[in-house]
């Protein structure tokens, strides 16, 4: 059975950067490795949109989030974190494991943040040292207005701006230094079509002071040690060889190909989603949604695990069911990695068989019609 | 741009196939390549549904018909070749090629043949050695009824029936035992799924007795070699020993699968692309339309050798256009390789949506309604 990915990571992975993962193996340590890190961490910058520092780290985006936490806080720091789902709780998660304080903003599940709660929060408690927030949070499919905490943050000498771009970045519009990002971290298994394993993080200039002063205990993740072997484009522990081949191949591509064109891409492809769905009958779970990956609502009495793993079992397709308290209401579909129109109107008429199947009524090519309609401009 | 193949050969090669033919080069001339070659000559024997000898050959389908006709043949000898597009062509630029006397029965480009035109024939010009005949004649996506012929010929005790079933074994329903074939000749890039340059040619006892008396000037192609090295699982030349990797694999895929359920796969892709076919108002070329490729007449005005190009450039998607006197005239969608239902939904939907850009008037989804309710029996 043919294979298709609509998870939000991992995805598919474009043929040619397979054939060049697949290359024989070279040192990491080499001339001719380090110049591929060096066109690759030039990539990234572009990636970023970013003069920053950026580095890459052998490990999924999790590790840079710890990075960011470990390298700009020391025990007992607050840290505001806007949280709208699982990812969101995971840096919560970080920031108590590292004996911080983490002060949380809720705007709840698939909604928007309000921004005057973040301007008065820092306002109520000026001892923030950091504000963490997400592009897209891949639990609910949901999009955050990075730009305006940015400004709000930006006001601030003493607070640094962290953003979680794992899910995001490639796929919606994200702009590091314009937007006053000071840690954007993000991973190789979204909207870089690659398989997951490396992750990156850029580091501003007001981040580095926090960095300099920071007392946390760390050691992979000292991102001092980074700087320091970055240098020499060369790396503080083992690298893993084979991602980043890909990495600078893949960013070779995008750069071709332009990052303004590659967010329009997602957006045709989200909105396609989108248009089909309602076509359907289905709900868009959330009110802000992403052009990164698509939550929608099942009808009343299917259950989305099992909706899941039917896609998965009768057609090779898999899409992502609900996380946390969304387990089996909702399903998700990305719309980064190697895909392209075909592939979304192949998963719009899954999903429509699949509901047939359960018994949803509905007139055969009622979504696929839609996505045509929008990804062709029919 | 990712890339989808429509043609009738070469097609899309399933992974597990590719990565098998990557794995290091083995030597042919070892007891390790000879299992992987006896094997693959038992599963071509379920693959052709025959007792008889198979060979493999190191070449294209145009080997294999060559090696039936200088096999079987001797300078001089009468051949009869049903021949209803290009391919029954060539087997008559074959016969003539080798001073031989074709007679050819022509039943028009797309129509079926008449059994009464053989039986005459056959009947007329008693001195005729073999008769040649096409299972699916891809140049016009026709099917011949090949059981029927079998039946006349296998009455006449000195004449051998030869069948190109290139693009059709393994698509569509051939049983040579069963329907008297005494050589039957394939090819690697059709519903084998496969890339080109193997070629496959089963011998009956009747066709023996005419190769042992052939006096057809021959070598490389010389059937009493390939049987002589074949009672060790060897072959008389070097064997394309990445192409016979693969072609265990694929065979024993299909073993799996069964037979029939891959001709009923066949059947339902074809049915969808024609049913979806009619429903934007273009006609099926063939009278007797094949299960293996269709052939489809465009609307007036439309030119098919743009057209598939238009689709390839814009689409990535690679459909045939006409040979022959058909250039431009009709555009040709195979239903055999690594493909699957979404596959062929994305196939209508590049046609329905180019036709659209064409000018030619159609409610976006028409075609593709229809290819799913058949494909997903809604």
């Amino acid at each position: 059975m043919k294979k298709r990915l609509f998870t939000p990571g991992p995805i598919s992975v474009p043929e040619d950067v397979l054939l060049e993962m697949a290359k024989p193996m070279i040192h990491h340590r080499t001339p001719e490795f380090l110049h591929i890190a060096q066109q690759s961490v030039e990539g990234l910058k572009y990636f970023f949109q970013t003069k920053n520092d950026v580095f890459i780290i052998a490990g999924s985006g999790t590790a840079a989030m710890e990075a960011a936490t470990v390298n700009l806080l020391s025990p007992g720091d607050k840290a505001l974190v806007i949280s709208g789902g699982k990812f969101g709780e995971r840096f919560v998660e970080l920031i108590k494991a590292y004996n911080c304080v983490p002060v949380v903003i809720e705007p709840g599940w698939g909604n928007p943040v309000e921004l005057n709660m973040v301007q008065d929060a820092l306002k109520q408690q000026p001892e923030i040292k950091a504000v963490f927030a997400t592009l897209v949070e891949t639990s609910t499919a949901t999009t955050y207005d990075i730009k305006g905490i940015g400004e709000i943050v930006s006001q601030k000498q003493d607070t640094v701006f962290v953003v979680d771009g794992i899910s995001g970045l490639g796929a919606v519009e994200c702009r590091t230094d314009q937007w006053n990002i000071d840690v954007l971290v993000s991973g190789s298994q979204k909207a870089l079509s690659l398989p997951p394993g490396l992750s990156f993080i850029s580091i501003s200039e007001k981040a580095w002071t926090k960095i300099n002063v920071s007392k946390m205990p760390k050691y992979y993740l000292n991102l001092k040690e980074y700087k320091k072997a970055m240098e020499k484009f060369d790396f503080p522990f083992t690298m893993a060889v084979g991602l980043v081949i890909g990495l600078k191949k893949s960013l070779e591509k995008i750069k071709q190909q332009g990052l303004e064109n590659l967010w329009n891409i997602h957006q045709k492809r989200a909105e396609a989603v989108r248009k089909a769905a309602v076509s359907m009958g289905l709900r868009i779970f959330s009110k802000a949604p992403s052009d990164a990956v698509t939550a929608l609502v099942l009808p009343e009495g299917i259950d989305g695990e099992k909706f899941c793993s039917d896609l998965r079992k009768e057609f090779g397709m898999s899409v992502a069911g609900g996380q946390g308290k969304l387990k089996g209401k909702i399903i998700r579909i990305s719309h980064f990695g190697y895909q392209d129109e075909f592939d979304t109107i192949a998963v719009i008429a899954g999903i429509e068989i699949m509901l047939t199947r359960y018994g949803y009524k509905l007139e055969p090519g009622t979504g696929v019609r839609e996505a045509m309609k929008v990804l062709f401009s029919l």
